[in-house]
């Protein structure tokens, strides 16, 4: 379907579940919280499904009071595949109605999908929508979708930025958004243990392939010792990927006993979503993610092993 | 003189050198060769005189050749008060015929000067320069310029960034610059060494006046013993801002025995330049900096004091 047809199917439906991924990111809250505040100034009943919302993002809901009614349209923003939806992936799976992404792998079996992989964040893709919708821009909502773009661009960092991510943030600055305080909060914030967590991850950095491989890890036990949650733990995938010369980043953190998070950052020359895909993971060409099992060492081997796979 | 005077005055003269500050960042440096080609490709002599070109920017100087003539014009960018022309300032102190820079608090005397502290780089100003001028934007000059305009503002991070400040950078992009490239090398990058630093730097965090204020401090006893140079010292200021709950974040990087340079980062809530000022320094609003003297002991009292007299 093309744009027009998902802002004509959003117009013509009511009593919206927006379904996000697990361990949401700025892109699927503000994509999530945007697109409530955006059908609910539509008169529509709307309310956003997630598995936690980290703090650093409560500012997003601001406004979304509580709405009771009964479901009638689920569309889902920012979800690249229905087994990311975490635990609520039992309750949704097959049930989607309308699926926005801009992830080009997506998997997302709905029978309508609205997906462009030239949109920086799923928030971009947004900010035409409503355009087509007649969605005013208010300041929150507009806070919503320019921190979905800042933080999947790393704040126009990445390649992934075009001209038109940019003149998109540039009419949201327009309307009078606080983003020195958003940018500050999602990429000039750390706190104290933060910074002790970075101190002691920067002592597990392990080179592999002649330097062109860097892995680090988060063990649980580090995680207790030092007293990190979720909120310290998040962000330090980009640590090994910026040495100068190393081609895959890869991060590690253990969930529970024995299973581990991955993160691979990637340049340029290896695609970091087929790397993890064989580890039944995915994400974006630079950045995507998988869970591996084992005991560190032998996690490691694997992903050593997929490395040299890659070469 | 407004921007189409200056633009004039370019139009009308010849035989340039092309100021920048000592320890250019890449605002200057960008400013510089950005200049010195739009000049060249108008037909005219011009070259960048510069203090030193650290080994990250030398992309910049794609393109410039050597080029043997008398100097006429002399223009300085990006250079808010002569004092800062390090070595250059015996020889071209009170010679500079036009002042194009972007600093509030600019202070070079010169008989033209175009100052526009709206703007987010120097850079800004040459975009818009260059158009009253007709200088078409090669992929290098946009080159010089996106990464004056990317650098200044923090990867248009800070409060700095105008929705202008985007649309320029977006019409850069259209223009084919590697942007990606030009980000990860500014901003992504980081050497082993420079790692090793920071882990180093993180053990010398002093908290201060309730955590509002944390100090770092590189002395040049650590520089030898870790090895470090300008190109992994570079960039150290912005470690103790991003300390959740610090307003000022201090910097002192031992240049000489007994003389520190002092880099400040505060909370909008602070003006770091006034802070800079009382020891003979000046910047930005929450950037700025300053020279320091005494043992490593003695220039952080001065600076707690300093602290006191604004927290």
């Amino acid at each position: 379907m093309n744009i027009d047809e998902a802002a004509r199917f959003l117009l013509s439906h009511d009593d919206f579940e927006i379904l996000t991924h697990a361990y949401p990111d700025g892109d699927a809250l503000g994509s999530g919280f945007g697109l409530c505040l955006a059908l609910r100034q539509l008169g529509k009943n709307a309310r956003v499904i997630y598995t936690n919302l980290p703090k650093d993002f409560e500012f997003l809901t601001e406004g979304v009071t509580e709405q009771s009614f009964e479901a009638g349209t689920i569309v889902s923003v920012d979800v690249a595949d229905e087994k990311l939806l975490g635990s609520n992936r039992e309750k949704y799976q097959g049930r989607i109605d309308l699926c926005v992404d801009h992830h080009r792998i997506n998997k997302v079996e709905a029978p309508l999908k609205y997906v462009d992989p030239g949109a920086a964040a799923n928030c971009e893709i947004l900010f035409e929508l409503f355009g087509r919708m007649n969605v005013k821009l208010t300041k929150q909502i507009a806070n919503c979708l320019y921190t979905g773009i800042s933080t999947d661009t790393g704040c126009f960092k990445y390649g992934n930025t075009t001209s038109k991510t940019l003149r998109v943030a540039a009419d949201l600055l327009d309307l009078g958004i606080d983003a020195p305080w958003i940018n500050k909060v999602m990429f000039d914030t750390k706190t104290k243990l933060k910074l002790k967590l970075e101190q002691e991850i920067y002592g597990t950095i392990e080179y592999y392939s002649n330097d062109r491989c860097a892995i680090i890890a988060a063990t649980l036990d580090m995680q207790k010792r030092l007293g990190v949650g979720d909120d310290e733990l998040e962000g330090l995938a980009s640590i090994p990927r910026q040495i100068e010369g190393v081609l895959i980043g890869i991060t590690m953190r253990e969930k529970e006993s024995g299973v581990f998070k991955v993160s691979v950052r990637t340049d340029r020359r290896v695609n970091a979503a087929d790397f993890c895909a064989r580890f039944g993971g995915g994400g974006h060409a630079e950045a995507a993610g998988c869970t591996v099992k084992g005991t560190l060492d032998e996690a490691k081997a694997q992903l050593k092993r997929a490395v040299d796979g890659v070469l």
